[in-house]
């Protein structure tokens, strides 16, 4: 009874043990009983809640989202830092954020399905591309990104971040993932847009090595 | 009789009609009874050669693949050019050929459904850059693509040709296409890759505004 005092509490640890089974088996393996039985908690509580498995990993990903708009809203208020200085810092969060990391691994055989893998192919067009835009063209201003390219850049970050340097669409072990890293800062570097530096370069291999098949990582 | 006694030229000629209803009316729109109307057809006589409206356009494109991939083999036997002028003659012959403009402009509905665009994606990740990485490598070989980058250098032109090029996936107006058009020769060339030049780039621009959807182009 004292739990359905609580009803945001209750759904904060729904949220959590479906992260962490999610990321441990992935999410198609993962079931909703496997949740009521790591929380030893009723369907009914659950379905209070979520009305399906699908609907909490649309949360978690909102959830990630808010954090993400959270960071930008912090980092473009900050006086300490110029653009592109800020900018290195979105990318560093997201190649090197394990819980991050994780919740992109567990959807990894999720993305191999049309209407989800569409869906984050639209989100990855529109609405991410606005999210560096921001901050590009505050180093416009600030002559720390002297691109004539804003929008482009926004765009090519958005897309080839997401799904070109990913080794689940495009194939690679650690040094092709590492060449490929280095054609992108260089494509980078020749429009103005100077992101990646080698702690980036570094940060970003690892990051997305981690992101291999499972078979593949451990080959390397 | 006559007709049925001349199978090949039956298919041909359905082929033909749907090329140029899918390019006058969109996929979509046009139906089986359509192309049945336009040749004085039985729908017997249709289903003989294909099971469906999806059948002839699969074989549409798999006849322009054809087409490609044929061009592609000329090519590298040609003594008279050297690799980068082989692979700018690829290039032009995807932004300036009418029937080919003409097959995909009748695709672009289609390209939302979610199926067909995954279908589209993996091709454009995965056969296409091997048709481009053949030209390249030769180019690294005769000297003519100095690039330390002919893997990535045939994914990025297989996907961003194909996707971020295109105004229905990225909407732009004509100057804005040409920008960014502009953004990946730079790109290019700080790869060693220099395939686009000014005749290209007119020329891609061109064709890659045909593609526009209507409302657009007409504004423009």
């Amino acid at each position: 009874m004292a739990r359905n005092m609580h009803p945001e509490e209750t759904e904060r640890r729904i949220l959590d043990s479906a992260r962490r089974l999610f990321a441990e088996k992935g999410y198609e393996k993962t079931s909703i009983q496997d949740i009521l039985n790591d929380l030893n908690l009723s369907k009914g509580g659950l379905y209070h809640h979520f009305k399906s498995k699908e609907a909490i990993l649309d949360q978690l990903n909102d959830d990630e989202w808010a954090v993400a708009s959270h960071l930008l809203d912090e980092l473009i208020g900050r006086k300490d830092m110029n653009a592109l200085e800020k900018l290195r810092t979105l990318l560093v969060s997201a190649v090197d954020a394990p819980d991050h990391l994780d919740l992109v691994r567990s959807q990894l055989e999720l993305l191999k399905d049309p209407a989800f893998f569409t869906a984050n192919m639209r989100f990855w067009s529109t609405k991410l591309p606005e999210y560096f835009l921001s901050i590009i063209e505050m180093g416009v201003q600030d002559g720390s990104i002297p691109t004539t390219y804003p929008k482009e850049a926004a765009q090519l970050l958005a897309l080839l971040g997401n799904y070109w340097l990913m080794p689940c669409f495009y194939p690679a072990d650690r040094d092709e993932l590492e060449h490929r890293i280095r054609c992108l800062t260089t494509m980078l570097n020749a429009i103005g847009v100077p992101a990646f530096d080698e702690a980036l370069i570094s940060q970003a291999v690892k990051g997305l090595t981690a992101l291999m098949p499972e078979e593949v990582a451990k080959s390397v």
